[in-house]
């Protein structure tokens, strides 16, 4: 194991001790500036309940070293990410060494002027993401959808060869903490003789995880399975709001839009594939008589160790809940080792027609649903279309999303003698939809 | 009439008298450097076989002037289509005196540094597009293409309510003339019992009308339609490339994906909303029985002028063809007159859930298909799905298109007392499958 993974590291930053997100082992990158401060926003690590600017440790140490310190100057993360692994690798050792117990970045004069408390920071999108690409890659949300669509062709025949996915919208990517307007739209109830334009009134979250794209490959050039990971940066939430009312009137034949792209939140903290390096696990075990992924889909390496085994929370506090000091609820709780397909095979299999992703390119698993009930990540799911409404703490009841709203993800990964690392929260309030 | 479409302007550089696509009247911009100079790409204008340089007229003459003038000293047309429709219009006007018989920029030691003949040119996508939309609007495509894939339903119940689109791949957008690799993927036979990983051999184009966005709206306004083209930049030509058996293969249920974003080419010259002001007819008159548009689609304004005259070809050049001297053949001939949606409607549409659109944004018409059959803009039609093959000069057939054809698009606007303007050319040759 590499040794910014051990155990027994302990960091100055007191408050990195136990933190259920942000221990030394983690080290995941953001953007930030202090808040109303009106400096340029800077890259930084999270650590503990503090921020670490890079920018301040190059001016003052001269730490990160080498080219990836020279990218770590930059106000996203795009030049960082295209830098490569070994990039990657060198800046995580340098962090991990500034952060240790009796770094020279510890002394008093040196501390309070690389940490930011995270409390004063304002959080930016990391990264200039000019390409998002959405999955669907949780055979467990795809059933269950399906059956409520296409209750006579729950899973398409397609399904278990194909990672499916499609294009979603790259401006409406927004940062946790930014309220989302519920969207008005085209919706036809079924036994309507047309449509209406309203406002939706079945607004739901769904959450997903999401990988940020490193270097990337040349129009017409794949990228084989062998050597996806290289291409894979890092992890962070997404939260794919979905209005289900426009979705069922809009979706056939070129999927979903206007559904989908009024608003997309994704947590501020990318996790690089370098720290959840201990929380691999063999890619899905598929079911007796499904197929062998194709030959280009398919390694060892991805089978043995394709997988993560990332626990993704979902919780709502409602606006009465809040007003009444009641703690948000969790709604679900999914584990990513069920997706069906491993991020280095959605990689690959987005580049095996020739497609150019670029550094700073997002894509999402889709939503993250298990087999079970309480593992359901999205309300569509949870509520089995409104049908059975969930009762809340105070007595309220959702089928879909509420005004004041506020939907909260959270994912972590958690195993036995390994120090517990999260990708801490996705937040986001349902703000009623513009007035006519 | 605006003085800068009077049919008797005659401009000062020759070649632009009764050039079919870039006389006097037309002024479209693109982005361009001479070929092997070294020099930054800058802004430009066509006119007849010569573009003239923005930079340089800015540098040698102070025009063009004001904020738009500024904005003419950058590298992508984004700053410039920011601006807006008055900004525009004085861009218009000051590029017309230039061009104009007796124009001080006509004089020898003046032309010969503000002109850089087309031929000489290396030229670019003309902005940084950062999302790119397709949509479907024309009904003739849409039934056609619905036809073979759902015989029992052809044109779904939303198709005359909505103007579907889904979202495109913005990094696989290339400018006219980029070599196009045939792309691989999972295709499965009808009567096969699973998929194959292979070059697609049902490899197609698409001929489209594009639309470059002004300037954008913030992240939960909706831009009424009242007001949307204000939003509408220019056009472009676009040739959606499809490898229809990857499509039929993957598209179920999220949309075109893999079949879709290895290759978009546009042509480089976008010509403004007031180039074709002379060419603005009535919006598609439904036919009857057909609903109205809803409210938020429907404006006067839209009915009587929200179209456009504009007829698009394809021309089709094999290997074979080029090596015996035999001329490119004419495929099709449509007219966006038979688009079912307007611009503005699509843009409507695109924002009425507050989806936020940017500056330089690309959005396209999807195929423009007329009712007759050689009005049918893609080979999936022609060939109704490569059942009718067909016969080319010199002998050969085809059902798709083989490596080494090229598509080239052309589109013109032309009325009679009106002088005619064109959008150019749009090329791209298939080039092999990379290597397994």
């Amino acid at each position: 194991m590499n040794q910014t993974h051990d155990p027994a590291l302990v960091s100055w930053v007191e408050s990195a001790q136990g933190h259920p997100d942000f221990p030394i082992q983690n080290l995941p990158l953001g953007i930030f500036r202090r808040r109303n401060s009106g400096d340029p926003p800077g890259i930084g690590v999270a650590i503990g309940d503090q921020i670490l600017s890079l920018a301040a440790t190059r001016a003052i140490l001269g730490i990160p070293r080498g080219p990836v310190g020279q990218a770590c100057e930059e106000q996203s993360l795009n030049h960082v990410m295209a830098l490569g692994r070994s990039h990657w690798s060198a800046l995580r050792a340098d962090v991990s060494a500034l952060l240790a117990s009796g770094s020279r970045a510890s002394r008093p004069g040196t501390a309070d002027r690389i940490l930011v408390p995270m409390q004063e920071a304002e959080l930016f999108v990391p990264a200039r993401i000019r390409d998002y690409t959405d999955f669907y890659a949780s055979v467990h949300h795809a059933t269950n959808v399906g059956s409520m669509f296409r209750p006579d062709n729950p899973l398409l025949p397609n399904y278990k060869w194909i990672p499916i996915g499609y294009h979603g919208r790259a401006s409406s990517l927004v940062v946790s903490g930014t309220t989302v307007r519920r969207p008005k739209g085209q919706l036809k109830a079924p036994e309507a003789d047309q449509p209406v334009y309203a406002a939706s009134g079945a607004l739901d979250y769904e959450a997903e995880l999401g990988c940020f794209v490193g270097p990337g490959n040349h129009l017409g050039e794949p990228v084989p399975l062998q050597s996806a990971e290289e291409h894979l940066f890092g992890v962070c939430l997404v939260n794919d709001w979905s209005a289900r009312d426009i979705q069922t009137w809009e979706y056939q034949p070129l999927g979903p839009f206007l559904a989908k792209n009024f608003a997309t939140t994704i947590s501020p903290w990318v996790v690089t594939l370098e720290a959840l390096e201990p929380f691999r696990v063999p890619a899905f075990k598929r079911a007796e008589g499904d197929p062998e992924p194709l030959p280009y889909l398919q390694t060892s390496d991805n089978q043995t160790r394709g997988g993560l085994d990332l626990q993704l929370e979902v919780y709502l506090s409602t606006a009465r809940m809040r007003a009444h000091g009641i703690d948000p609820l969790r709604l679900s709780r999914a584990t990513t080792v069920h997706l069906y397909w491993t991020l280095a095979q959605m990689l690959t299999h987005h580049t095996s027609n020739g497609c150019n992703l670029q550094p700073g390119d997002l894509f999402a698993t889709g939503t993250v649903s298990g087999p079970t009930k309480d593992s359901r990540g999205c309300l569509l799911e949870l509520t089995w279309r409104g049908r059975e409404p969930l009762t809340l703490p105070g007595g309220e009841t959702r089928s879909f999303l509420e005004d004041g709203d506020e939907v909260i993800l959270r994912a972590s990964c958690e195993q036995p003698g390994k120090v517990r690392i999260g990708l801490g929260e996705c937040r986001g309030t349902v703000m009623p939809a513009v007035a006519s």
